[in-house]
């Protein structure tokens, strides 16, 4: 689903004239926050409950650069859920374009303020998420899914 | 070896008064700026060379929140080398202190800016990243690579 559209600003962008590897992971931290919104954990949300969600563990594929005023979106899949965690797939495009420009695979755990401890989802957003889910099972993990670092051979 | 020290900036911190997942990115984005100019790619490097490093892949795991105007540490250990990548992982911490805030394995790409396209790294920049890693190698790697992404088994 598409969660998120934005536009590079000039301060993201680092010497090379690209957008600065962190500032990839702030466009899906961004859409993390919309995912959020949509789920029922926006700001009202989350001071009704006492709940928010954390980023246990991200991987990030950078596959093309990304100039200044770019048009971007961001989509989401949804890959697993349990009680507490969330494992999920976002993809970066140009605006209505089809080329992914980076991905990122993350684990995002449900915590109670209070503590901060984990807690479980509460009915309603658990309910939300398993419904998108079961929408898009059917469908083939997307590439850049369960990625380990390494150098590959060398080559001759 | 201690390769970038920094203060969290209230601009980094999110809704939970927490430093935003993509902030440590940008700490660890700065540790790799502070490692090229190490190796010789520092500003006036790249435009005697037209080289750079690009950012390939990361992995992230946070382990610890982190409050504005913690002062910050990074430490960065090599763990890999062929012609034209290196692969490595950082570590933040307070300052001073042992405990493991936040882990990052990254990989990255040596590039002729020309193209941009892939290229060796230089021979004074390669021998300076081979002794680096000479030195670290005895050490065992650190227990944040080599990582998959994946929900644990249900507790109970």
């Amino acid at each position: 689903m598409l969660i998120h559209s934005t536009t590079v600003a000039p301060e993201w962008v680092d010497y090379n004239g690209h957008l600065r590897d962190a500032y990839y992971l702030l466009i899906f931290s961004h859409a993390t926050d919309a995912l959020m919104d949509a789920m029922g954990l926006d700001a009202a949300g989350r001071a009704a409950s006492g709940h928010s969600l954390f980023t246990l563990e991200c991987h990030l594929n950078f596959l093309h650069e990304v100039k200044v005023d770019t048009r971007l979106e961001v989509w989401a899949r949804l890959l697993a859920l349990d009680a507490k965690r969330l494992q999920l797939h976002f993809g970066l495009y140009r605006e209505g374009d089809t080329e992914l420009l980076a991905a990122s695979e993350q684990l995002l755990l449900h915590v109670d303020l209070a503590g901060p401890k984990s807690a479980p989802f509460a009915p309603a957003v658990y309910d939300w998420l398993a419904t998108q889910l079961a929408a898009q099972q059917g469908e083939p993990w997307p590439e850049h899914v369960g990625r380990v670092i390494g150098l590959p051979p060398a080559r001759k």
